[in-house]
């Protein structure tokens, strides 16, 4: 057997066979994926949720996590995100010739265990390799199935007037983090990834309250971009206080020493949760009862004025406008 | 508005929404995709199947189609070869800095057209840029999700001794298309790849036939590996007849020259069917009535003997082995 992966791996024949079976149907092991028919079939119904995403993420192991536990716990996260229960992920992957089979067995191996620990299975799978040069040795796709609870009802224009804004936790870790090892970046303090599924945290929220208005994960663009998404797609305005944002004190260093933003550096694990008053206090400790959400704080609030615009209250007393970002940021952080 | 594609397109901020936005949301317009929520959320339920594919072609435009075309067809059939209706699909990009916008533009608008004809919804996706370098244009991923008819029981395990085999029409026409544009490799004739949406093909199938025990679509690996698989998964013999196997000519001309077997090339528009001989003949009807099984044919026959085997009567009357393909091909043909 081949220790690296070759281009014969990718086209469907013997060699692409064995490769789906020993490295991939053995170790995600389930009676749906194991049918290999092109399609899986799966017995669901009522209000699902569907969503996907690729993972481009450099290097591919990381301080925390790898591409393996990102593609797992980002999908997971978007569908928990509209309060659904994640449940089948599909897994495609886009191998550069020449990934030693080492490597892309650790993926799965982390693929495997962050798929246990949210309790979802992997039903289904592709596999394509391309040419040396023509990818940076992995990229991955999932999507992914869930079960929306009946009654839930959280999408990112439900916010109101009044609802209060809470985050899971500190700002920045996972970008940080990844930045730590890339090439010429090198940071004294040990810093690692919040990667992490939230389905759970979600889960005992809604068991909290049945009132939830938005929640969302903010990745990619931070939690810049996700408070922008919301106050646009909701047409209200949202006005956060400084001094409330949880950042790391060496996230913060980072940050200061490289000249960026922790509002605008992405996360993998942690939850904007957007409830009215009334239901603001239970939800909060659903998310501290977690182990995911223990520094969960109350950020700010949603406010009448001008629609879509997100503001904050600076350290200073100031009010300044929080704009999505536009211009260049750390590429393929995910 | 920038005319190629920046990374900062990929980095979830300003320039990353408005692409989404003009290059996606804009063409593909349906209310679930236009909500933006992390998840799209569907009212479907009882028997659902579930595939994924990338998509990692070159040239990503060939005769007869594109890799947005390919993203489309191959997912659709993936789901009509487990007897679903095929509903929604995800798509997932990830494109190399610098691709040009109207390059992205016409790919879209070719996805959309054969989404259209499928009849299915685009209603989530992703985009990431990668750095020059770290990937070859553009690459595509599209998840499905399909509704399986009551009663339908379609799957590569269930051939049965004595079940004919079918095949909508003639083999190798997407390989040796993709390939007579490969740079070095020009063939004087004009082949079109038969990229295809098949769905409504298998609807009438079905619809002729509650009695179809396995279907599926030979691509990457050809016929060979359809079959091999089929055998091996139901755990029988096949036998086919060479004489019945539909094959252009200029694809046997290309293949003759090239040192190339039809059985093993590639197909993005081909059906396999297995079907009891008594609903043989409303199957083949059905398939020959539909636009792209109009060249339809019974290949042979599943036969008692040595399990998992596929075998095929030559031209000069002898039976060979037909194998899986080992060793490599042509690489990123789909």
């Amino acid at each position: 057997m081949a220790d690296v992966i070759l281009m014969a791996h990718g086209d469907g024949g013997r060699l692409a066979h064995d490769l789906v079976k020993s490295a991939f149907v053995k170790v995600l092991a389930n009676p749906i994926l194991e049918r290999l028919d092109d399609s899986a079939v799966l017995e669901i119904g009522g209000r699902l949720a569907f969503t996907t995403d690729s993972y481009v993420v450099t290097p591919i192991f990381f301080p925390g996590g790898d591409i393996g536990k990102l593609a797992v716990c980002g999908t997971v996260n978007d569908l928990a995100a509209v309060g659904a229960r994640p449940l089948y992920l599909s897994l495609a992957f886009i191998i550069e010739e020449g990934l030693s089979r080492e490597t892309l067995g650790e993926v799965v191996a982390s693929i495997k265990k962050a798929a246990d620990e949210a309790g979802v299975a992997i039903v289904t799978g592709d596999t394509k390799v391309v040419d040396h040069g023509s990818a940076d040795k992995l990229y991955i796709n999932t999507a992914g199935i869930g079960q929306v609870t009946d009654g839930v009802q959280i999408a990112c224009d439900a916010a109101q007037p009044g609802d209060l804004i809470l985050l899971s936790g500190s700002l920045g870790d996972h970008e940080i983090a990844v930045m730590s090892v890339r090439e010429g970046l090198e940071f004294s303090t040990e810093l690692t990834s919040d990667c992490a599924p939230l389905n759970s945290m979600v889960a005992e929220m809604i068991e909290a309250s049945s009132n939830i208005h938005c929640l969302r994960d903010p990745t990619r663009g931070g939690l810049a971009a996700t408070l922008n998404e919301i106050a646009s797609q909701s047409q209200v305005r949202i006005l956060i206080e400084e001094t409330k944002i949880p950042v790391r004190e060496e996230v913060l260093a980072a940050c200061e020493m490289l000249g960026l933003d922790p509002l605008y550096m992405a996360n993998e694990g942690k939850l904007v949760a957007i409830v009215p008053p009334s239901d603001a206090g239970v939800v909060l400790d659903a998310m501290r009862n977690n182990r995911y959400g223990k520094n969960a704080v109350v950020l700010g609030e949603v406010v009448p004025g001008k629609f879509g615009r997100v503001a904050m209250k600076t350290r200073l007393g100031t009010t300044r406008v929080v704009e999505m970002l536009s211009g260049a940021t750390l590429p393929r952080i995910c």
